[in-house]
């Protein structure tokens, strides 16, 4: 509890722009967001008053960061578990709690738990030899996918394998793998729910979500053309995955549309890429809903601000002459309604390092405006 | 330049509620606000990561706050003029400028260039005597309203003069004054407008301001029943203000509505209270504007986002047994959807500690939302 205010603190661990975006909801709240960043330039620490610098795999760091805090949560799903549990025993509240992010931690252990729940998901099997995997390629074809147990994001840890020598060189790097079948794909979706320690949740709409090169480039909400009872069961899977797991704060479920159903890919435990849209395109956005779930708040609305809203991610361009200052001028004079989200990192090629948003009644034109604002920051044309 | 981001650092002299919501505005835009605060437990100081405790009446705090700001603005009118004078002279940019604030900070002055700029106003006359305002009475009739030349805010420096006693005995204070006749209005409306050192302007719907005890207590957005022409008229007028007296920033235009005309009330040149709608309510939010015209980015979309908004202050109520925090937690489970800005201050009884905002497609119910949300944190019920 924050003495000055009357109103709690919430310490996140990680300093990314997750942290500097749920430092605005948390403001506007009366809080002021805790951050344990690991330098002082991390998006997030470079916006909030109350930042100590120490790493997540640190538990003595994470304990003194936990002091004073009334519940600690993360920006990242990187904290050892076992840190997490010693916070608990320590009587630390820290949301999601370790037996829930395991399933956002582990692709071994989250394909089990969600063929045990019976949820719909590409065939996959754990495996230790090459073997293994060209057995599975033999029932499923190849190629298939391969993916580290621990550690990827944004493409990394995820091979496309399209033979047995493939398949041998993985697995010779000595990385913990599973292998799942190449799903036959139409688009990818995206549902995010949010839980409290109570175990009330809310459900946001199915997005699409856009991907080039295993990254999120675009989100569209809603998500076009699906039939609204395969939209329905989406987010009652999502409901389910978060109670059956025990979540507290948000989930995302990331999904394959083979356009006859959708199948889970992946699990993130925190606020997600493909909620940046909530912001301005939901009523509650992503980062105040989270706050609201670790906290036990009851939860926020979920419904769109308008018709159709469309995030597009900014990758640092290569340098066009042109600094980001100048051309957020010409963006901002090329666009006045769209909103833009920079994440104050330096600009490396590839690196997301910002989004905007766009909404409004004609998806054609909502994409568009998007797409050239996205583009404008990036390549400065 | 913040050399880490490549991006601009605004300054913010005040580091109450207005620089509380720009910083959340400013890390949108890759910004973080630097604040002058005068204490470490203002509402900006507790959530900004750039602060400096000073007083806006002492220029070596001014001008040491200046460096490393490539502009700096203010979050109330307090700041002496001739700082703002020595500042510029060192090549601060600084808005708005000195020129333009007074006519925020004196009334006198306020009126006599609005009097040649034909801007409709209520009769009014510099006065230094009892004999004065009763002669300026017999013209126009008692009551008048007196009011402070300079220092004035919420109703304070404004007094309802009924007969000469009354006005001997508030000319004996010394304080400086002016008089106005006392408008037969049916309510109060206001305009905003962005303008930006190149004189871009961008202005914001006509809103209708309810008061209670000379406080603003709810924003209705747009003003209901207002004739298109003379709402068109009224942001012509607060336009031709923002460019005739030189205003870089924000100035709000409070008007006296008639029923047939529009009154010119006050003028306040920074994010003000009748915009607190725009957070959610507008495409750009009054304090990305302010920041947008400062920094002389083009300006913002002003449209609105939802047929109606409606923004309700929260002033501190007596103790009623529930901690503010508790208070949230009912407000939250009755209106998942309302949203709320708390400020960080001690809760005090009358003192402005928050705001909430409603929108929706029914005005009565929306109005009815905001204002049960702000009884819910001010009494507890």
């Amino acid at each position: 509890m924050d003495t000055r205010t009357g109103l709690p603190v919430v310490g996140m661990v990680g300093g990314g722009q997750l942290a500097r975006m749920t430092h605005q909801a948390a403001i506007a709240l009366g809080q002021s967001l805790k951050v344990l960043a690991t330098a002082a330039d991390d998006g997030a620490a470079m916006v909030a008053a109350d930042v100590e610098l120490g790493e997540h795999t640190d538990l003595a760091a994470l304990r003194r960061f936990a002091q004073g805090c009334d519940v600690v949560t993360f920006d990242h799903e990187h904290v050892p578990g076992e840190h997490i549990r010693a916070l608990a025993a320590d009587g630390v509240k820290i949301f999601p709690p370790a037996d829930a992010l395991l399933y956002a931690q582990d692709k071994q252990a989250m394909r089990e738990r969600l063929t045990a729940l019976g949820a719909p998901a590409p065939r996959w099997r754990p495996v230790a030899s090459a073997t293994d995997i060209a057995e599975f390629a033999a029932e499923v074809g190849w190629p298939v996918i391969a993916k580290a147990t621990r550690g990827g994001y944004d493409g990394k840890g995820v091979w496309v394998l399209r033979d047995a020598t493939a398949a041998a060189d993985l697995v010779a790097t000595g990385t913990a793998l599973i292998v799942e079948e190449r799903v036959n794909l139409v688009r990818e979706v995206a549902v995010q729910v949010a839980r409290s320690p109570f175990g009330q949740v809310a459900v946001y709409p199915v997005v699409e979500t856009v991907q080039a090169d295993g990254i999120c480039v675009e989100v569209i909400a809603p998500a076009q053309d699906l039939p609204a009872e395969r939209a329905l069961a989406a987010q009652k899977l999502a409901i389910d995955i978060a109670h059956d797991l025990g979540v507290v704060g948000l989930v995302a479920v990331e999904l394959f549309d083979t356009g006859t159903e959708l199948l889970v890919n992946e699990l993130a435990m925190r606020p997600h890429n493909s909620g940046h849209w909530t912001i301005e395109g939901a009523r509650t956005s992503q980062f105040e809903q989270h706050l609201r779930a670790v906290l036990d708040y009851p939860m926020g609305d979920t419904s769109l601000a308008a018709p159709y809203v469309v995030m597009a991610n900014v990758l640092g361009g290569a340098d066009g002459g042109l600094s980001i200052d100048e051309r957020l001028h010409h963006l901002f004079a090329t666009d006045p309604a769209v909103k833009v989200h920079l994440y104050g990192k330096q600009v490396r090629p590839g690196r997301k390092i910002g989004h905007v948003t766009a909404l409004g009644d004609d998806l054609t034109e909502v994409r568009a405006r998007a797409a050239r604002a996205a583009k404008w920051l990036q390549e400065g044309c």
